[in-house]
């Protein structure tokens, strides 16, 4: 499965959009937003460029998209007020799968730029936004041209499912109703694994090294675990969840056995050493801050009721929020037909789930200098 | 009306969709295909820069929007295979309004790229595409970072119909049934579109002078006449057949005379003369070179017909270019279940005109240097 072509979140915004099911990602940026602010700052402090290339890598589309741009120039522009001096031209760089929904973001960069105007009056430095459609695990912009690069949400899916387990190389019988890594995971499945995401987030690395400035600072947050056993369940309870609901249907032969047998998720929640091992390797940046924070797998309860509709329950909450992410994939595979009822019975299994068990997503936060060379 | 909203190519890619519809603005950039060489070669000959800043404003989406790309591409690593020396890094942007059809355009890149690679092989420098939304009245890119700028089929469009003009100001006899300059339109209407074009060009030459480094160049191809008089017949013709079949609507009471009276286009081809003048009020900018070509209302018969289907007549094709560029515009005022019938008529009208006439587009074509300072 080529990720490239099939990995997008939900277009438009409409009711299963992930514009209208980001919620969780949006609260994810907001709780992590200290750790930017502080990247910026040390930026800031070791020069003051007058022109400052930013990147935000995964962007996706919706309110989230321009959300954290409006962070990072905010943190900027205060710093300027502060030192009496003018904001630098902002060149920013929005990057995402070609598959996005770049449309959506352009069409309301008008209503951005009048509001950074109103908000900013005259001492706002011109800021220039650009779309840019690609795999981040590859170069995606010109050498040295980047001071700060975000990222959120991103990358903790791979550029493909490790190749042996792609589904003619796989014995279906190792990997039977499994589409993520658990407890009942053969050895071979659980390094093929972790290897492809040192790959990967080696390749990211090495991309971003060239792009950047020295000095140039890069945030990044994930989902990830903390324990060293990538089968601990909080690394991805969401999706034995999500197995459990297609095997369900596999039970009523709404799915074939088949289907579920090659289907599995390129997707990957690294613990801290994983991060660091991969960055001590690639050699170009040194570690500033690394951490977790825990995030409601509804994003909290407050934020999202909507009291003019009828409330939902927290499952399905949780069903949106993962439907918005996965469902061009699952559709892909499972079909469009099935997308219905399979959400439907993943919020009812999460519903139960929840009931008796506290459960947060983990989400890695690192804070990382590029070395001088 | 704010073009900014409503002007873009009808999207996708179905019968009256831009990218199925743009043979005539094709056949408009591979005819200035010798000026764009010539301006790049310019630039080699001057300077070679290890990367190369190039731009094509209101790049639309379709076939045409890579088309002009890979036509840059080809020159300038042709000459670097000639001088036995490594092709510089490419950065591209590509420019349109915020309701073009970004989406489209990025999912073609994966499929460029492959090509890239294939014919060029090794020797194909680094190649960094982005999407930039926004107007070209305005300033788009940062400080001296563009070589080459291009742009084709765009410069007609003004940023806004005269204010003058605007549904309120106007007395409804002063413009009765107009949509477009003719002989029979006052002296105050052809004032106001020609003042309306200088003063969008003068923003726009301002703003890209900021935007390229000495000895840059710009090519820039857009519907034009030869004449000083506006009035020309071939400045406008297919707007007053257009005009024309809207009236025909009024007529048979299908579309109300005072929808038809509010209505302008912001479109203005102007002279040679007017770019001159322009150019030179602006001052950042010589002339290298300035001339003009004729292209078929149709694009030319043979490059057209579509054998597998039943043959569409001359003006049948007129009426399908035509809408698949002003559609989004003439819909918002007078309606979406007219266009078929609109453009129906409008095809029938085209016929006899071309029964009995010559019918050329002239397309102006100018060539300009960024002056050192």
């Amino acid at each position: 499965m080529e990720v490239m072509k099939v990995l997008h979140m939900n277009k438009g915004d409409g009711e299963t959009s992930y514009a209208n099911n980001s919620a969780v990602q949006g609260k994810i940026i907001t709780t992590a937003k200290p750790v930017i602010e502080e990247a910026i700052l040390g930026i800031l402090c070791e020069t003051f460029p007058e022109s400052i290339g930013i990147a935000d890598l995964g962007c996706s589309s919706g309110p989230n998209s321009l959300l954290v741009i409006s962070e990072i120039i905010d943190i900027i522009h205060a710093k300027c007020r502060n030192l009496g001096r003018p904001s630098p031209e902002f060149r920013v760089s929005l990057n995402d799968l070609p598959g996005n929904d770049f449309n959506s973001i352009f069409e309301s960069l008008p209503a951005f730029f009048k509001k950074q105007k109103q908000e900013k009056g005259i001492g706002f430095g011109r800021c220039y936004i650009s779309g840019v459609a690609g795999s981040f695990y590859d170069r995606l912009f010109p050498d040295k041209s980047l001071h700060f690069v975000h990222s959120s949400s991103s990358l903790h899916w791979l550029s493909q499912v490790p190749p042996a387990l792609e589904t003619n190389a796989t014995p279906a019988a190792l990997n039977k109703g499994k589409i993520y890594i658990s407890k009942s995971s053969p050895q071979c499945v659980l390094d093929a694994y972790s290897l492809q995401f040192q790959n990967n987030f080696l390749i990211f690395l090495k991309s971003r090294a060239a792009e950047m400035v020295a000095g140039g600072r890069m945030v990044l947050s994930l989902m990830g675990r903390r324990s060293i056993d990538p089968t601990t369940e909080e690394s991805c309870y969401q999706w034995e969840l999500l197995a459990q609901a297609l095997m369900s249907l596999v039970t009523e032969r709404l799915i074939e056995e088949e289907k579920l047998d090659s289907f599995n998720a390129p997707y990957y929640a690294p613990c801290p050493e994983e991060l660091k091992m991969a960055i001590q390797k690639e050699g170009s940046f040194i570690i500033d801050r690394l951490g977790h924070f825990e995030i409601d797998w509804d994003g909290g309860v407050e934020e999202l009721t909507n009291t003019t509709l009828l409330p939902l329950s927290r499952g399905q909450r949780v069903a949106k929020t993962v439907r918005a992410v996965v469902e061009s994939m699952f559709e892909l595979h499972f079909g469009k037909a099935m997308m219905d009822l399979l959400f439907a019975r993943y919020a009812e299994m999460v519903d139960d789930y929840l009931s008796k068990n506290r459960a947060k997503y983990i989400n890695l936060v690192i804070s990382i200098i590029k070395k001088d060379n």
